[in-house]
């Protein structure tokens, strides 16, 4: 397609155009004719499949089965638990009728009044009731426990601001829903796999994440807990990247689903439910891309090399052809993925640049000097430092550079993480800090009331409490009363 | 899950019956509280993204790429089409508001009148105009050209006799959609994609099928050229397993997607689209399994081989641990994929009729015995035979033995069909012999009225003209005009 390889918009000139604009240029996403929906146009969607199958990977390793459930729920079933009822019925897509016909008049296409539903149905914001309402059949003793089930599947939230990845009407999922015969194995469940996806985010996509449970108020609708990653974006704000609910028996008891426990008594089953969507994908952009565009971990790039020949003429590029061919060879027998770009319609500085904007990890450019010296030119994406390197042992090179990049932007990250997070102790100091951006660590008196007025005078929420955090007793910023340790406070997406 | 291991209803007494018994009981499906729409359970979940996988990797080892486009689409892009809105229409869940809220008189949940859209929106049946209207921003030049997307996604179309996997209302699919700069390359491009679906219904789903194009009246809603393959069940009725569309320049033109060719004029874009979905899984179904339930091709089974042991005590069972843990692990080195079922809570019989019924290819089990002779008894799930062969070399041989099924089970299945396709002459023959299932080879004058008239009559549909078929002319059986080479007829799902 032809594109305009303009300057992105710098961060510091306006954060969110920047990331507008690259999300655009890098050929990720784009909006939709259907109002708040997204594209996710082939590069984008690249990423999207990398960090699918090693999360399902993860999922699977630790004893999780797909399925696929219903893309509709009957508007009844979302009345049956009264506070997710209360979390999703004011954004939902409702599907009346179920046909279409020419109107008699002439005015085109119109919905058929004759085909008017019985039960309006739901496009699933979540899949807690229509999965709660199955597993009723499939419980009966606790032998049929656990059941450990995840789906890959596209949810409908009717949001009224959208922004490509980060939130938008329709975006697609993961989501985790398993059942338990006690309330222990259940709250396990819900930490191990807050656990994964820690791991995931910090593994793979070099994001540092701190773990923690959420307040009261946060909560997902019917939860009893929300266990969340928490990631720090380049503007100082928070990004909610995950989240594991430990819903005891609520759903359980909407859905009337009991089992024989081992001491022959029924009880109601215990559940977990836990996601993460497309979001990760504006967290994994928001987290290393800098004003020159994307950069990509190595372990989730479609592509970690791009080489790029450098030629006069056709005799010239046969011979760096060959030459590149060879580094392929060598690189994939390493597990290394890697595109060669000789197409000759576009020039070296346009495809340097191209790269660069889509955030190829390692771009090797190999030119006529090159061929007379059996060189290569390396040039890392991350630090945007480049060398010339003999041919001779560059694959198995380029396969520790590529962990050594994984490696860098994942240390690069947490040291402007820890660098903007700090200790809060007065309101009126963090009335000033909070303008600064970053995570604030402050003393809370536990109530719903000091939170909601943090969050309407300074838009900040409380992201976490962490699970990991200085546990230290002290005196509530607002309030003075007794806290029983410092909280996470930041600006949010 | 606690559950009966009752007989099947056998196909001779009622096919449908068993193939709706089979279904539920081997744990692949079930219908959900969505009128239509299914459940689909780990185990059939597992087949199907065994099913994905391979296509996928056929689709990228073949140029494409994956890209999601939205779940919705405007009510006015469906018209852009003539034939489009006419084939989908009248079977669209339609969404007309984005919001419930509480009915303030105390009936419950109510749609809020003050939430209806401007623009229903219907759920995607298919996605040709989202795609295409998305097409015409990312296409000015050839040099954009060809563009080769695929998408995995759910799709709805409201049916109104539906069955497990055959016919949903929801259901998953694959469709790919691609734009070219010319008819030729286009029209390559749906062939190239329909010989993929039948090298993977023969090699990987041992399903023998034709490939033909169809008539014009049973073409895609809007193509040109609908090309397909058409597999016979057990009961002798066609199933149609896979379609690939060459669209023409209608949905460009319907959506004004024009490029600048290499002459430097404008011109329309060729397209293409082509899918299979979920109800391939009916047709795997239907094509092998029996009266004792599913059997599966080892290319497509969860898990290949199960092993059982049989024990009189504890000290027993951990021999035979450790005999399966040896043949598990030389099983896994070459590629194998095993299960190793030691639950107590089970008899041996009672496992041997599980696995038979979920189509396990093949089973081993380790008795007493045969820890004292280092033997083991290999049972095929495909023929029911038994053998007991020494562990000495037995990894290698199942490695062999599951190529063999998966060869057998084609071949039989190829020669059921040959055994129930035969040519037909006159239609008063074509009418006693439509009655017996099966194939018919006949002559037809190409009109629409006689097509039409068969339908009518029989029930019988032209499957297609097979593109390797007798191009020998004829007379149609009908009316006795002429004919350029027989069609396939047969009673289809």
């Amino acid at each position: 397609m032809a594109k305009e390889l303009k300057e992105l918009t710098s961060r510091s000139e306006d954060y969110s155009q920047w990331y507008q604009d690259l999300v655009i240029k890098a050929d990720l996403a784009e909006n939709s004719a259907v109002r708040g929906c997204m594209v996710i146009k082939p590069y984008g969607y690249a990423i999207w499949e990398k960090i699918q199958r090693q999360l399902d990977d993860m999922f699977k390793a630790t004893g999780h089965v797909n399925a696929y459930f219903p893309l509709f729920i009957p508007k009844s079933f979302l009345s049956r638990e009264a506070e997710h009822v209360e979390g999703f019925a004011k954004e939902c897509a409702v599907v009346t009728h179920h046909r279409l016909k020419q109107d008699p008049n002439g005015s085109g296409l119109i919905v058929d009044p004759e085909a008017k539903l019985e039960e309006e149905l739901v496009v699933r914001p979540t899949s807690e009731t229509i999965i709660w309402s199955t597993y009723k059949n499939w419980i009966q003793s606790y032998r049929d426990l656990p059941i450990l089930c995840n789906q890959w599947a596209n949810v409908v939230r009717w949001e009224m601001r959208t922004r490509l990845f980060l939130r938008t009407t329709e975006f697609l999922w993961q989501e985790g829903h398993t059942a338990h015969a006690n309330r222990e194995e259940a709250e396990e469940e819900a930490r191990r796999m807050l656990e994964i996806y820690a791991t995931f985010a910090e593994k793979y996509m070099s994001m540092p994440v701190i773990k923690g449970v959420k307040t009261a108020s946060e909560r997902f609708a019917g939860a009893l807990d929300t266990y969340t990653i928490e990631a720090m974006m380049q503007d100082g704000k928070a990004l909610q990247s995950g989240t594991s609910h430990f819903l005891g028996q609520n759903f359980a008891k909407a859905f009337d689903v009991t089992f024989i426990n081992k001491e022959n008594k029924v009880d109601y089953v215990w559940a977990t439910s836990w996601g993460v969507s497309t979001r990760l994908m504006g967290a994994l952009i928001m987290t290393h891309s800098d004003d020159n565009g994307l950069v990509l971990p190595p372990a989730l790039a479609p592509y970690q090399v791009i080489i790029v020949p450098i030629y006069k003429n056709e005799e010239q590029l046969k011979a760096i052809d060959a030459k590149a061919q060879q580094i392929m060879d060598n690189l994939k027998a390493l597990g290394v993925s890697v595109k060669y770009d000789n197409t000759d319609n576009r020039k070296p500085g346009w495809k340097f640049a191209e790269y660069e904007l889509k955030g190829v990890p390692v771009r090797l450019a190999i030119g006529g000097r090159d061929l007379e010296n059996d060189t290569v030119e390396v040039a890392r994406r991350d630090t945007l430092t480049k060398e010339t390197r003999s041919c001779d042992g560059i694959a198995a090179y380029i396969n520790v550079l590529l962990d050594e990049i994984q490696q860098h932007i994942y240390d690069k990250a947490i040291k402007y993480r820890d660098a903007n997070t700090r200790e809060v102790n007065s309101y009126d100091e963090f009335k000033v800090e909070i303008e600064k951006g970053g995570f604030l660590l402050c003393h809370w008196d536990g109530t719903a009331e000091t939170e909601e007025l943090i969050k309407n005078e300074t838009k900040a929420t409380i992201r976490c409490i962490p699970l990991n955090g200085d546990k230290t007793p002290g005196q509530c910023m607002v309030t003075g009363k007794p806290s029983a340790g410092r909280v996470i406070i930041a600006r949010a997406y």
